[in-house]
C-alpha cells in the first residue's frame, strides 16, 4: 500500500452499489480481519444505491454520522468510528470526521446496506484523507468494516477471494457490468427485527451445525460453475446454482443451534411463486440473504411479467428491479 | 419365521396408531425391501388410528380396498394388492382377499396414515391367513409395504433398527405409553398436493443432497440423547433434540437437486409461533414429517394453553392433540 500523503485534502463523496450474492460468503476464518471461509460471488446492484460524504475537519472533537439526515448513535455510530480509526491509522492523522450517508432504499428493509454504506464510506474517507489507493487495496480496507463491502468496488461480476499465501483477501472483477445482462427484482417484505446480527449468526453456524464443513467442500464446484456461466452467460446454470448455494447457505444457519430461520411465511411464499414461475417456462431463480427478503433472478425479457406477477400475487411492501451496476466512484456533488 | 397354519381361517379386524418420528427415518439402504439408511425413534401417536378388517375368500377374484367408503383403485390399491402377495407368500396361499380400512383422520391431509394403514393391514391380514406372528415379524413385514409403519406395532417409545448382523430390520420398545407422558398436537394445515412421493423425494436426497451423509454422521449421537431423554423423562432434550433433527432432515431434502421444499407460508408461521412459545417460557418443540403440517410437542400442561392460542394465532384446519398411544391390537368388531 503505498501512502501518498497523510495531509487532510478536501471533502470527498463517493456512490457505491450494494451487491446480490452468487455464492454467499457465511463463516470467517478471523474475526477481527474479516477474513472468510471462502470465496464468494457476486453482481454490484446498480438500483441500490449510497452515497456518502466524508470530511475530515481539525475543529471537530469527535466523529458524526448522519444516516438519511438522523444523526446516529451506538452501534451504527461505533462501526463507522471505527472503520475511520483504521483509515486514520493508515494516513497517520487522528483528525475526526463528519460523515453524511443517504440510501436510496429502506435502511431497515434488511437489504444490503452495509456492501454499499461501506464501500463509499472507504473510498469518500479515504480519498478525503489524502490517500491515492486502488480497488484491491480499497476493498481490502472496507472488508474491515463490513465483508460483503469489498465486492462492491467493481461493476458487473466481482468474486471475493478469501484468502491466498500472503494471507491478502480482496475483491477482483470477473467481467464488467455490460458483459452480460441479467435482471435482480428485489422482493422487499415486511421483515421482523433480527434476533441475532448476521455476524454472531454466522460464528453459531461454524460451531454448531453440522453441515457448515459440508456446505464449503461444494464450494470448490460451485464457484467455478458460476464464473463458467458467468464467462459463458448461461443464465439458467448462474440462477439454478445460485439458488442451490442459497437454500445450502439457509441450511447450515437452519440446523444451527439454536436454530436461524431468517424466512418468514411471504418469504416461503415467493420462494414456490419462483417455483411455479419455472413451470411456465419463465426463467426465474431466487436467493435470499440473511434475512426474509428475496431476491428473483431473471433475464431482461420476463422482469415485466415476473412484476407484474408479484403484484397479483403476492403484494410485496417493495419491489426494485436492478440490473448489474457500476463500482464504486467519487463524485463532485456533495451531501453537505 | 413360525408358519402355524396355511389354512385360512376368519375375518379379523385391527386397530393401529401412527407414530410421530423424533428422529426422522431419510433415505433406504435397499429400496425393495425397505431398509433405512438409519434408525430412527417415534412414539405412537394415540389419536390418530387407522381400522381395517381383511377377509381371505376363495369366491374373489381379486383383491379389493375401500378406504372410508371408497374403493380404491390405481396406486393405492397397488400397494395393498403388492403387500397382500407378500403375506401370501408366507402363508402359501392365493387366495384373494377384501380388505377395509377406515382413518379417524383425514387422508390426504398430510399424515402418516401409511404407517398406521399398514400396520392395521399386516396384522389383520397375516391374522386372517392363519399366521400366528410376534411383534418383531409383524414389523419386519410391515416394513416392506411402509417403513415407518413398522414402528407402529408397539405402544409408547419405539426405535426401528435399521440393520443388524442377520439383515434384519425391525422395530423395538424402548418404553411404553404408560412412562413417559408427552403430547403431540398436530397442526393440519392446508396442504398443496404435493409434487414428488416421499419415496422419489428420499431417492434424490441421497444423490443429490451435499448433506445426506453429514446428517447420518449426526445421528448416534442424537438417537443416544433421545433415548436418554425418554429414559429420564427429560422433556426438553427430547424436544429439542427432535426439533433438531426434523430440521436436518428438512436441510437435506431442501439442498437435494431440485430442491424439496415441502414447508408452506403457514408452516413457517407455526415454527415461529413455536420458537415464541419458547420465550414465554412454554416447553414446546416441533417436528414435521415430510409435508407441511407440524407436530408440537409439548407436557400436558402446556396443552390447554397451546391449542388456545394456535386457535387465536394460527387457525388452523384442524388441532388434533395426541397422547402416547398403544400398539397394534385385534379387536372383534369388523368393518363389515
Amino acid at each position: 500500500m503505498i501512502i501518498l500523503k497523510s495531509v487532510i485534502t478536501t471533502k470527498t463523496t463517493a456512490i457505491a452499489h450494494s451487491n446480490t450474492a452468487l455464492i454467499k460468503y457465511w463463516g470467517k476464518r478471523d474475526e477481527e480481519l474479516i477474513i472468510p471461509m471462502n470465496n464468494s460471488i457476486s453482481f454490484t446492484t446498480e438500483a441500490l444505491t449510497t452515497t456518502t460524504t466524508v470530511e475530515f475537519s481539525e475543529e471537530l472533537t469527535k466523529d458524526n454520522f448522519i444516516l438519511n439526515g438522523t444523526e446516529q448513535t451506538g452501534k451504527p455510530l461505533k462501526r463507522v468510528v471505527d472503520h475511520l480509526a483504521i483509515i486514520r491509522e493508515i494516513s497517520q492523522t487522528n483528525v475526526k470526521a463528519k460523515v453524511y450517508s443517504e440510501n436510496n432504499f429502506p435502511t431497515a428493509a434488511g437489504l444490503a446496506s452495509s456492501a454499499s454504506g461501506f464501500a463509499a464510506l472507504t473510498s469518500a474517507a479515504t480519498n478525503a484523507a489524502g490517500l491515492k489507493l486502488d480497488k484491491k487495496e480499497l476493498s481490502m480496507i472496507s472488508r474491515r468494516g463490513s465483508g460483503s463491502s469489498c465486492r462492491s468496488f467493481y461493476g458487473g461480476y466481482v468474486e471475493w477471494i478469501a484468502n491466498n499465501e500472503q494471507n491478502e483477501s480482496y475483491a477482483i472483477q470477473l467481467a464488467d457490468e455490460n458483459w452480460f445482462d441479467i435482471r435482480d427484482i428485489v422482493v422487499v417484505l415486511k421483515t421482523p427485527e433480527r434476533k441475532m446480527s448476521t455476524r454472531d449468526a454466522m460464528k453459531l453456524s461454524i460451531k454448531t451445525s453440522p453441515f457448515f464443513k459440508s456446505r464449503l467442500d461444494t464450494l470448490d464446484t460451485n464457484l467455478a460453475k458460476i464464473r463458467l456461466a458467468i464467462k459463458e452467460r448461461d443464465f439458467n446454470s448462474l440462477g439454478s446454482v445460485a439458488e442451490m448455494d442459497c437454500l445450502s447457505m439457509h441450511s447450515v444457519a437452519i440446523t444451527s443451534n439454536p436454530p436461524q430461520i431468517f424466512w418468514t411465511p411471504d418469504t416461503v411464499k415467493v420462494m414456490h411463486f419462483v417455483e411455479n414461475l419455472r413451470e411456465e417456462k419463465i426463467d426465474a431463480y431466487y436467493t435470499i440473504d440473511t434475512g426474509a427478503n428475496l431476491h428473483i433472478l431473471t433475464i431482461p425479457k420476463f422482469e415485466h411479467e415476473i412484476v407484474k406477477q408479484l403484484e397479483e400475487k403476492i403484494l410485496p411492501e417493495k419491489i426494485i428491479s436492478s440490473k448489474p451496476g457500476p463500482g464504486v466512484k467519487v463524485v463532485n456533488e456533495h451531501l453537505f
